[in-house]
């Protein structure tokens, strides 16, 4: 009999959807994807932000170079295929932890727009939210905070964005920041103002 | 002034960790590994356990064939190599789940012992739990839910776990399940159990 029971085993009728991920955490799975130069402030935003979110007790995860290019993507490099599947990849990751009710934040540069379209499309409808981190390349170049603008200058690193390698804005970004011009917390409280207008979390 | 302050963009200080993404949630993220043939009743255990755990209001998320094969992996076959590098990105998933502070479940055969271990090295020490989901192949192919037993042994299916590919039992697995002898919800009780003694939920 115990058999006969264990032999029925497919029945996925109590199957967790992200709807019930989402109403367990009081608010919407999406994907922040920030785009923009190196130096733009792409990372720090995103860390200020997850910082303004979980202060409201919400459940965030932010995908940046520190846990995808030394782990998932460890096996890519810097060329335009490898850029491209990079983003796939990262698009993937978002999408899932989207599913999995969570708040996530990309912070890549992200250069071609058709890649970011892709990971757009990933999405459910709605649920991926542009944000275009604007900041001229001469203010990244003096900020260079990894002293990467110097290494691309001086042939070291090649194909870097901005420098030897092309930056594709955003054409319709659901958010634009000026970061040579808006402080940090400017930034994030125009986010903020834009997820709460739009219900992706409570006001 | 305005552009000076963001040129000092970068702080991180104030970096949400692991820790205080678990403490919001009241529990560790961790991942449950489950591994076995097709047929063993992984996607099946990993959807009652689900289920159970969001009922004592615990966040979670599957990694399944549903969710992983048909996107982040959609460029990966069944050759050895693949196989392998199928394992490897889903390993690096799961632990961002981890890191995230879910609890996360993976329901892939996932074969060979090295690939395992590889995935079990990624995450943080005791944060792994391999769940060996053992039924013997012929009751597998007796249940054969997709009909892929049937197409495995008609040559349809190529390099089909168990029939025609290796399966590489766990030596020392955290759970070990016989799911031709138990039901899922006795197999669900023991999972957990084990959780709650080994302080991964709480009691």
């Amino acid at each position: 009999m115990v058999t006969q029971k264990a032999t029925n085993i497919r029945w996925h009728q109590g199957a967790i959807a992200r709807d019930d991920r989402e109403r367990l955490n009081s608010h919407r799975g999406f994907t922040i994807w920030f785009t923009g130069l190196s130096g733009s402030g792409k990372s720090t935003l995103a860390v200020a932000l997850e910082e303004a979110l979980y202060e409201r007790g919400l459940r965030t995860y932010i995908l940046d170079g520190d846990n995808i290019r030394h782990g998932l993507n460890k096996d890519l490099g810097f060329s335009p295929e490898d850029r491209t599947e990079n983003i796939r990849r990262i698009g993937e990751v978002a999408n899932l932890f989207s599913d999995g009710g969570i708040i996530n934040m990309t912070a890549f540069i992200s250069p071609y727009r058709h890649d970011r379209q892709t990971a757009r499309e990933l999405s459910m409808d709605g649920s991926f939210i542009e944000v275009f981190v604007d900041c001229p390349v001469e203010v990244c170049e003096q900020r260079d905070p990894k002293g990467a603008y110097k290494k691309a200058r001086e042939g070291i690193i090649k194909e870097f964005t901005g420098i030897s390698a092309p930056y594709e804005s955003p054409e319709n970004p659901e958010i634009h920041l000026h970061t040579d011009q808006e402080t940090v917390e400017a930034c994030v409280r125009r986010i903020l103002d834009y997820l709460t207008r739009h219900n992706f979390i409570p006001a």
